[in-house]
Order: C-alpha cells, then sequence, then structure tokens
C-alpha cells in the first residue's frame, strides 16, 4: 500500500499576522511520529500586514510573503498553494494562527460575514469531496466554518465565544473541547482542536490536542 | 522551595539566519512538563543576515531585529538579554539555528578561531560561575566551546564532524550521540544535544533528545 501523504497549509511565521508557529512545529511533530511523508504550503502572496511581535502593533513600512515566511518553520521544503494536488494527498491540516483569520480568511473581522480566499476555499472542497479528512487547529476551524457554510459541521474553537458565536451563525454546532482534545465530526471527516483558542494552556498540553487530531485525521480512509 | 526559573536565549526565527523555529519550540514544550517559570531573551540587535527561506539565498535589501523575530516564537512573552539576572534563574538553554553561529558568534565562518558576542559570553560565564547548568542544542554547544576555551568540557554536536574538530581545537572532547539522547559534563553542569545537526532526524526524535536535555538541566541543583 502507497504511503499516506498530508498536506500542511501555513500562511507566514508567527501567531499575529501569519501561521501560529508552535502550532505548525506541533503539527510537523506529530506527523513525524507516523509513517506518512508530510509536505507543506502556502499561498505565494503578499501579507496584508506584518506585526512587530514585540511591539504587538502593526509595522506598515514592512511587508512580507506568506510563502517565504512559512519556510522558516518549513524549513525550505515548501511548495506554493497552486501546486497542491489533491489527488497526491490523504488529508490536508490547517494549523492556527491571526493570519488564518485575516490572510486566508477575513473573518478575524468579518466574522459570520467573511469571505476565504478562492485557492484556500478551493483546495478545502477539493479534499472534502474526495471524501478526505480535513483538520483544523485554534482559529482555522473558522475558515471550514466559511467554506462549508450551513454544512452543520461539529467544530470547536474550545470554550464558548464570540468567534464560537460566528461560528454556528454560519450553521455549524459548536462543541466545547478540552485543550488536551479534539472533536470529531465523523460523518464530514473534520477533526478539530482548540489549541491556543485556550490562551494560556501549557504547549504540552496544546500538543496533546494536536497529537490527538493527527491520529483521528489518519485515522480516516479515503472513500 | 521556590519555582526553578529557566532562561531561554533566541536570535531570531528562523534555521537560516535566527534560532532554529523547531528547536526552539521543542525546548518550551519539554520545559511546559516541569513545574518551572520559562522567560525567553533575545539581544536586542539587527541580525548580521536576513536569509529568504524560499530561495536559501541572502536577501541584502532586509534588516531584522533579533529581538523582535524571536518574539514570534516567544508569542511576545520576551526581554532583551541586557535584562537577563542570572541571579534569578536556576538554568539558560540556547536552542541552535544558523543564527546562533551567524549571530550570537561567528562560528559559521571562523571555527575554532571565532569569538562570541560580549553580552552572551558574559551571561554564560556569570550562569557557570554560580555553578548553573547550561543546556545547548544543535550548534549552540559551538558558542559554549568559543566561551570556555580550554576549560576541557564534553559537548556534542552529533557524529563526527569538520564542526566537532573545531570543538577539539578548542580543547573539549567531543563525544558523539543519537540525537534521541544528549551528553551530560556532570562536572561542568553543561548538557548538549545534536537536533537538527542530525539533518535527516525525524522531528520526534529531535523531541526526545531535546525532552532529555531539559531533564538533564532540572536535575542540577544550584551550588
Amino acid at each position: 500500500m502507497q504511503k499516506k501523504s498530508v498536506a500542511v497549509v501555513l500562511c507566514g511565521s508567527g501567531y499575529l499576522d501569519g501561521s501560529e508557529i508552535r502550532e505548525a512545529v506541533g503539527t510537523l511533530w506529530a506527523l513525524s511520529k507516523h509513517d506518512v511523508t508530510v509536505q507543506c504550503f502556502a499561498p505565494n502572496d503578499t501579507q496584508p500586514d506584518v506585526v512587530n511581535h514585540l511591539a504587538k502593533a502593526i509595522d506598515p513600512s514592512v511587508k512580507r510573503n506568506m510563502l517565504q515566511e512559512a519556510a522558516r518553520i518549513a524549513r525550505s521544503e515548501i511548495q506554493s498553494l497552486d501546486e497542491l494536488n489533491p489527488d497526491l494527498f490523504h488529508a490536508v491540516i490547517f494549523p492556527g494562527g491571526y493570519g488564518v483569520a485575516k490572510s486566508l480568511c477575513d473573518f478575524a473581522s468579518q466574522g459570520a460575514k467573511g469571505s476565504v480566499r478562492p485557492d484556500i476555499a478551493k483546495v478545502m472542497n477539493q479534499f472534502h469531496t474526495q471524501g478526505k479528512p480535513i483538520g483544523a487547529i485554534c482559529i482555522a476551524p473558522a475558515l471550514v466554518a466559511l467554506v462549508f457554510k450551513g454544512h452543520g459541521f461539529q467544530l470547536t474553537l474550545g470554550p464558548y465565544s464570540d468567534a464560537a458565536k460566528e461560528i454556528e451563525k454560519l450553521g455549524h454546532k459548536h462543541i466545547e473541547c478540552d485543550v488536551k482534545s479534539c472533536v470529531v465530526d465523523e460523518k464530514n471527516k473534520i477533526v478539530t482542536t482548540p489549541a491556543y483558542m485556550v490562551d494560556a494552556a501549557p504547549l504540552h498540553e496544546i500538543f496533546q490536542g494536536i497529537e490527538k487530531l493527527v491520529q483521528e485525521v489518519l485515522r480516516f480512509r479515503a472513500t
């Protein structure tokens, strides 16, 4: 049997303007425990903003590219999202970070009224149509909620919150979940875990949740 | 008894021009399993270079600050290295990355003839003089080797290599070590693990080595 392949979609490097670094690394760490090949992707496009992570303030003088910055996490082993062929992968996983809610969609500012980058929506639809699992970490379930508006998925953003309300407005069921665990929508093959939606969670507990998400994602067989 | 505190010293964010992101996250993950407080530090100074991690080439048009970039890994919970008071900490740990060999010292270009940033050398000397353990990951043992030239420490850079030869020229003993393990210099309280010096190592095995390093560092009592 051919080795399973998993795509990991990033969008920069930094919790305030890109992928949450620790969640991305946790995903790669959990995947490395399994006999799978992993390929990272990111949109080859300019970030909407760059945040000075020391000052926690937008630096309007700087432009950065999502693919180039994500390559820092991926140790240069990364491809443009344009090159992602879902036929070649068993599953796709989206780590969180504000970049997901600002760059891959505009959920951060628009909530349930937001829209998703067409290339991201296309990839998610392709995996889902092919009966392949999607994993979404932290705020990334909001991306799933927007793409599959009205589909009645079971998703978690951790404890109930304003963000969870927006998920519900999109016609999904928000399920509260501990940071060490994950929520599995068996029917739709969607797996979600809160990670840094639980702000003060110890890092090793966040990794436990991500590890479970990866296990559940890999459990599904493509139909 | 007062909770132990551990300082983690970073120098940017990215394996080619800063701290190796995964090793830094692995350090924080391993520390989070223990009942210790953790504080990240980095020099508040401009990086000698910025590398486009997609093209793997220096981008001379860009300047970045080590502290600001390291704040991405530290989720903004970071202080300038100037503020590190060794009296308040039980131990200090240095993750690797080319930044360590280019920004914190010039081992990458000068090998055994290299020199170390005075603020880094000062911190290391203070911890060592106070009988406190130092952990060094990946290429960071080269930093230890330069600061404590001629002290005859037992250090690892993984398999024997040209870099290991430079360590020996500095009057230390290089010990080969598996990526899942670490080398402990009991007398001098120096703990080292190869991490990405073993380029193709699976990430979870690198984390095992870092986890052992953290355990050994925390085992030492300050004298």
